[in-house]
Parts: C-alpha cells; structure tokens; sequence
C-alpha cells in the first residue's frame, strides 16, 4: 500500500529554508523583488497570481504585477519587459503564458534577461538546463518535481526513471535534470508503441501529458514512485490529474495527489529562484 | 547476417545535393564560405580540417583555415571571432574544440553568432534543438547520425531507440533529435546499473561513451540497427569504436564500422550546415 506524498511538506520545507535566507539578504539591504507580467484577465493565470502573492508575502518578497490589456502591442510588450530588465530594484520576472496572438514568445524570449528569467523562457536558460550548468534557471514545474523526489529522499542515480510526455514545460526538461542527477531516462510520448511495456519496469514514473486518469495500475510496477505532473478537469467537474490515484495507490509506493501534489510546490520553487537570482545578481 | 552500412554513401548523396545547391547559389552571385578557426597544432583538428578542406573544394564551398598561436589571449581571440562575425563573406564558423585552458568555451559561445554558429557551441542552437527549432544548428556528430539513419531508410517513428552516452556533443543532442522524430529514447551511462537490459531490447543502439569496444552481442538484440559514434585507438594501435563489431556483426541486421562509419559523414553534414546558414542569411 503506498503512501500519499503531498506537495505541502515539500513546499513548506522550502520556504523555511527562503524565510532565512530573506532574512539574511534584508540585514544586508537587499530587499528581494519578484514581478509578475500579466496580459489579459485569464483565470489560471490570476489563480497562479494568487498562489505566488501568498507565498511572497509569507515569505518575506515583494511581489509586483505588471498588467496589461489583452490588446497590447508586440513592441510596447517588449518595451515593459526592457524596462523590468534595466530595473535594479527587479530581481525575478515572471511572464505568464501562454501569451496572445498578437505577442510572439519566439521573439520575447529573446528580450527577457536570463539572469532575471527565474522560469526558463529565454533561450539562455533551456541551454544551461542542457548542459548542466547551475547557475541558469529551470522551469519551476520540473524543478517542482526534482524538490519533491528530494523531499521524499527517493535516490536518483541509477534508477530506471520513465517520464510519460515530452513537451518543453515538463518532459524534455525533466529528463534533463533527472539525467545529471545519474537516472538512467526513458522518455515515452503519444507515438510510444506500448507506454505500459516501459513504465511498468520503472523505479519512479514522471507523468505529465495532459489526459485525465490516463495511468492505470497496469502502468506501473509494484513499489513504483509515482509522480503526477497534469492537471485536468475530469468528467465529474473536479481536478485530476494524468494518474488514476486510487487505482495506481495501492501498487505504487508514493504516489502525488492531484490536486494537492506537485502544483502545491511551483510557487516555492519561483520564489528560490527569485533568492537565487537576487543573489547572483547581488553577488553575495 | 548484419549489413555493414558505411558512411561514405551517405555522405556522397549529401554532396550531390550540396553541389546542386552551390551552383544555384553562384547563380545568383553568392559564394558560400566557411572559415575554420584553430589555436595550435592539434593533430586531430589538422585531420579534419584535412577533410573538411576537400570536402568544401569537392562541393564549391570556399574554405578558409584561420590559424591562431596556441598562446593566444582571449581578448584578441575573442576579437577574431567578432571580425568572423562581422564579416559578411562568412557564412559559417567553425571552432575547433577543445580550446587551450586560456580561452574559456563558455566565454567563447556568447560571442559566436548563432546564425553562423554551425556546429552548435552557441546556447542559442542549443536551446534551438532543445525546442526542434530548425533554424538552428545542430552538433555535426548527431546531425551525421541522423542521416546515416534517414539514408538507410530506418523508420525511426514509435521505434525504441537507447542510447548509451549522454555528453553534450553526442549522447545528449541524439536523444532529442531522436524524440523530435518521435522515437521513444532511452539515454543509459556509467551510472547505468545494467546497460545491456536495456539495450538489449531496442531496435536502434546508438553508442558514444568513448571505451574501444565496450558493446559486443550480449548488449544487442536480433536484427538491431547498431550505430557507432565512438573512435578509439584500440591496444593495436588500430582505430575502433565504443562497438567490437565483429562479434555484434552476425545479430544486429545493420550496423556501421569505426572507421568509415559515423565518421565519414560529419564533413558532409558540415558543409550541408554552411549552406544551411549562407541561404538564411540571404534569404534564399
């Protein structure tokens, strides 16, 4: 029977680890500064808006939002992210995305300073994440995902790890760091002949392509570590995510709930990368 | 019985069309040019440059060898690959690598530009094949893989492919090239617990760790395609790869020598590189 890991311990445990490291930068004068850029009015946006604010304020960093109408220009967009690059005062950006047609992420992934660039949109940090160097940013779900296997000490190296999706925000980058943590990485898709021959052999198994209840128990071996990257709204109107949890409960050997799992995490992780980068960039 | 698939046909049908698409551009007054930068007197940057020399006289492609004492500073080499940069007759730039301890790659790779950068030290085409971006440039090496693959008509699609290796030069771009074809990818290394359980149910082996004759038979399945990236000096004095391919000869249905394999196709891949850059730069 597997235990239930949840995102809260995770979460909490960083941000005790932030509160004194804010601490620390504030005797020193350094006030650390995370903003937000918001287009438009989307509601998961406004919710992850939420979520960041409390964990910001919890943890001692101010948090600004800069909002603009769904109708904003490509260059003046790029203007306002120049402005926030060249603000002393900013240490972290988040931009939300996905963004509207009119504003190519192509193009602004471009302008966004990677040292302020806390969740990996510019080209300078997926390069860094590539090649394993520590001072880039990774995106804040899969860094969410390596705090909880820390959290949890599931060992790393040398484990058979299968990560079901490969998309930029959570399968490529995962594999990624679980391969210089020594994994041993298989990653499997929706061209994947049998996903179910793969992960059913895997020490952990890493979900995150976007169908609810997809992972039955058939999916995965007895004593597997089970981690649920989707978010979904099932057919009874409640969030699930990619894994049948009370099916796939009982076999693995942790498992994360949706909701309640990885999601509870990403919020922290934007604020370490918010000390990270106040640091570097403070040199201290 | 295995094929011995050799790389000199592959490149050769490369070259074909490279010839075609040189004329088309001196037709319209563009001379695609190369210019291959060397610090010091490396013998196995002499051998390929060697070979990349008569490859670019074999197609048309100007090929200049810009030659720099192995003392140089970074400042003046760092200024050297800015005039490249500037200079509107290159369109690629080659970087022999290693680098002597006093120039720093990671300096080095901010300051080549990316759109003459073709064999992928720039971070700007590492995230571009991170993202199957394909205005970028990817390593030589993995780009020789892939059309040795595509020349013999291998169906890469839904197929299970390990590798073993994951640097960045070949292990690591191969996994991605091969996902973005959407084969499921499996990456194994040293801290593998047991490679050949893995390998030895794929139908593609791809293999660049470096160790003279690491894979023999138990590590492969009947009937694999079985591609050798490494290149060794074996106790013989002879070069061989990371695979003994006599022993794997009989099981694998193909698989490709070390020399002449792999090898024998990155200057064709290079070149296909320059012309790459020199039609996106005149936007042809």
């Amino acid at each position: 029977m597997g235990a239930i890991i949840k995102g809260k311990p995770v979460a909490d445990s960083i941000s005790e680890g932030i509160i004194l490291e804010v601490k620390e930068l504030k005797e020193r004068n350094i006030i650390p500064k995370l903003v937000a850029v918001r287009v438009g009015e989307n509601e998961s946006d406004l919710s992850y808006e939420r979520g960041a604010f409390k964990r910001c304020s919890k943890v001692g960093i101010e948090m600004e939002v800069k909002k603009f109408p769904g109708s904003i220009s490509e260059e003046e967009f790029i203007a306002e992210i120049k402005k926030l690059n060249d603000d002393k005062s900013v240490n972290g950006i988040l931009v939300f995305r996905p963004l509207p047609k009119q504003l190519s992420e192509d193009n602004i992934k471009y302008i966004i300073s990677p040292e302020k660039d806390i969740d990996c949109l510019s080209p300078i940090n997926v390069a860094k994440l590539m090649e394993n160097d520590n001072t880039g940013f990774v995106p804040c779900t899969p860094s969410a995902v390596m705090e909880i296997l820390k959290y949890y000490n599931v060992d790393i190296a040398g484990k058979n790890v299968v990560i079901i999706g490969r998309s930029m925000l959570v399968g490529k980058p995962i594999s990624i760091l679980l391969l210089n943590e020594n994994a041993t990485v298989t990653i499997c898709h929706s061209q994947t002949r049998d996903i179910s021959m793969f992960s059913s052999k895997a020490d952990i198994v890493i979900v995150g392509v976007g169908k609810a209840n997809m992972i039955d128990e058939s999916y995965i071996k007895e004593g597997a570590i089970v981690i649920d990257v989707g978010i979904n709204i099932c057919s009874n109107g409640k969030l699930c995510g990619d894994v049948n949890t009370d099916r796939c409960f009982n076999k693995a050997s942790m498992i994360t709930p949706v909701p309640s799992g990885v999601g509870s995490v990403t919020t922290s992780v934007l604020v370490k990368h918010v000390i990270k980068a106040c640091k570097l960039q403070n040199n201290v």
